[in-house]
């Protein structure tokens, strides 16, 4: 029997890696015989750059950069081969360096991002992946571009500082010294954002709330995301306001949009991809898939219906693992996932299960593959 | 396909017949072809009489009774037939009747067990099943038998109260007016608990504790059953106290043992009887069995046990349900279940698993036959 084990993270509790490695270890205590693949995955979010990692035997990099609000943080960004790094914006300007109390997208930057691309392009790197989940900011992308050369003054002929909030201060994009490189690199753009960059369902008041913005901070962000829009309109011809994916990352998707060679993919299909999941499809028994969390409303866009997705095309059944699992019936059948248990043994508390999580996996894998399997 | 639900009560959750009703339920949605067999079942405690009830389209006759501690309480016995009727102790004398703060097995009687018995000889039942688990009382079933008219007199003449202390005022054990219609009656004791009488094993240090014992409570409680078992030693020359069984539902066992026509059985195993489980195993493509909590301590001489090892006389594999679980591999493989799932689908109270169970149980069934039936 063969089977692949595409986990997504465990948010706060496993890494992907973590996960298929339980997972294979319990399979083989039942099953000795079996063949695993094991292809941790991502979903453009934390976790992709590590998926890329495992699948190519890469490497990291480590660099000091500017944190999302301002002061030096350290991040690191992944080597796949001589031409290609993976990076995570979230890495440098994510949700993950700041506490509850921090968060105020009026200020945080995503300054540290364009250094990160800095660096890879100083190291000869011409094929990049942005991974731009998990972002703790608003500015449209106007850090990474200021800290690739980009200048964004204010009616004062200044440049402007930091943050979504500053961005109703910019008078003029002067792209003269923005870095000469970025025009002869690739990037593909790992996202599942759908969104605008202004309006209704623009970055300001969809993504603006989990980064901490008040309602009235909202209006103002999108009023700031519409100015820059304008300006960009103006320098580079793009439109970006309705724009799909535009609005990906507090606007960040935007800035690719408008000024870099790039391809915006889910996050999933990058991986997928990358891992050569097809490849390792055509003669699996099992796909076991599964992240920390899932319900309804996220249920579509998660790195494990793009596997279902793609597994049903060979009609190989894929089987979900979940901290929590809210999903009712169709859900199921509509993404093509047989069947989805959680990991939980009992009445316990999240704390609980993070602490238990390594044996909460291998058992509830060994069930699993047990009833899957019970003829063999 | 053919599956038979066999599920034990999720105490304090759901009843057996719930729990099948659920499962039926949810498995017709996904295979509405399959043909089940519901086949609820108990471990001799409560539950039994429900299970033997659905088992024989039996039915119930409600009794007020003497309850633990002399109150009046309603208890319901089952009639299988004309001749056979099916009485659990707890429905008179079990723990259900009291708060914590009333436990106290110095003071608790069986005598509503003695009267369940004697209506049930008013109305002419001759085939008795006693199913002795849950009892609040330690008091040798001594209660039941002055129920039933046996004279217990102290060295005055007159008759002792109830309850297990009590018994050290106990001079002598008269049964001229024991109901003579006893001896012409057959009855089956539905038990798992091997103890015997006294000693560290016995009822009182085993389970003096769970029914409200204190430390010095049990020392005496030890010592007044073996008083009593010297007694009816010398009335009836049975020894109890080193006979197994003799220790089950606070020494009513030994009642039963001494001066009962009686056969003692594990409680799964009269059922399994009643319910003609080996019957339908014939043609059984899979069990689903469970209750609601299982770990290592109590994981044998549970009735999901006893349901794993008949259905591995025809390989039927038995998949376990459960609210929590906690039991390994190894314990697994020992019993013949095949796999043990909780239906937990997340993080969660004890409170919230309990008011969601209906749910719960659907889907984690529902995810359980489509992995197992997946070529279906």
């Amino acid at each position: 029997m063969e089977i692949i084990l595409a986990p997504d993270s465990f948010k706060g509790s496993m890494k992907a890696s973590e996960v298929t490695k339980y997972m294979k270890d319990s399979i083989l205590e039942v099953f000795p015989e079996s063949t695993i693949h094991d292809l941790p995955i991502g979903d453009g979010g934390e976790g992709t750059m590590e998926a890329l990692i495992n699948a190519t035997n890469g490497s990291f990099t480590t660099v000091s950069v500017t944190g999302p609000l301002g002061d030096k943080v350290t991040a690191q960004y992944g080597i796949l081969d001589n031409h290609t790094c993976v990076i995570e914006m979230a890495e440098a300007s994510g949700l993950k360096h700041l506490d509850q109390d921090e968060l105020n997208p009026l200020y945080t930057t995503t300054y540290g991002t364009g250094e990160l691309i800095l660096h890879a392009l100083n190291h000869g790197y011409q094929n990049f992946i942005l991974a731009i989940g998990g972002s703790a900011t608003n500015d449209a992308g106007a850090g990474m571009l200021q800290a690739l050369g980009a200048d964004l003054k204010n009616n004062q002929n200044h440049s402007i500082h930091f943050g979504g909030g500053e961005l109703q201060n910019l008078a003029q994009i002067d792209l003269s010294n923005f870095d000469p490189r970025i025009a002869y690199c690739n990037f593909i753009i790992a996202t599942d954002v759908q969104n605008p960059l202004v309006g209704p369902n623009g970055a300001s008041f969809i993504f603006g709330k989990q980064k901490g913005a008040s309602a009235q901070n909202m209006h103002q962000l999108d009023d700031n995301l519409t100015h820059w829009a304008n300006l960009v309109e103006h320098t580079t011809g793009i439109r970006l306001h309705d724009l799909p994916g535009a609005g990906a990352a507090g606007g960040l998707g935007g800035a690719f949009k408008a000024f870099f060679p790039s391809y915006f993919k889910e996050g999933i299909q990058v991986v997928m991809e990358y891992i050569q999941f097809e490849k390792y499809l055509k003669q699996a028994d099992l796909i076991l898939t599964g992240e920390g969390k899932i319900d309804q409303q996220s249920f579509y866009g998660k790195a494990p219906i793009g596997i279902a997705k793609c597994a049903k095309k060979y009609n190989v059944p894929v089987i979900f693992i979940g901290g929590s699992v809210e999903v009712d019936e169709k859900d199921l059948k509509d993404s093509g996932i047989l069947s989805a248990f959680s990991l939980s043994n009992g009445p316990m508390s999240l704390e609980e299960t993070f602490s238990k999580s390594e044996k909460l996996i291998k058992q509830t894998t060994k069930n699993i593959v047990k009833t899957f399997f019970h003829n063999q």
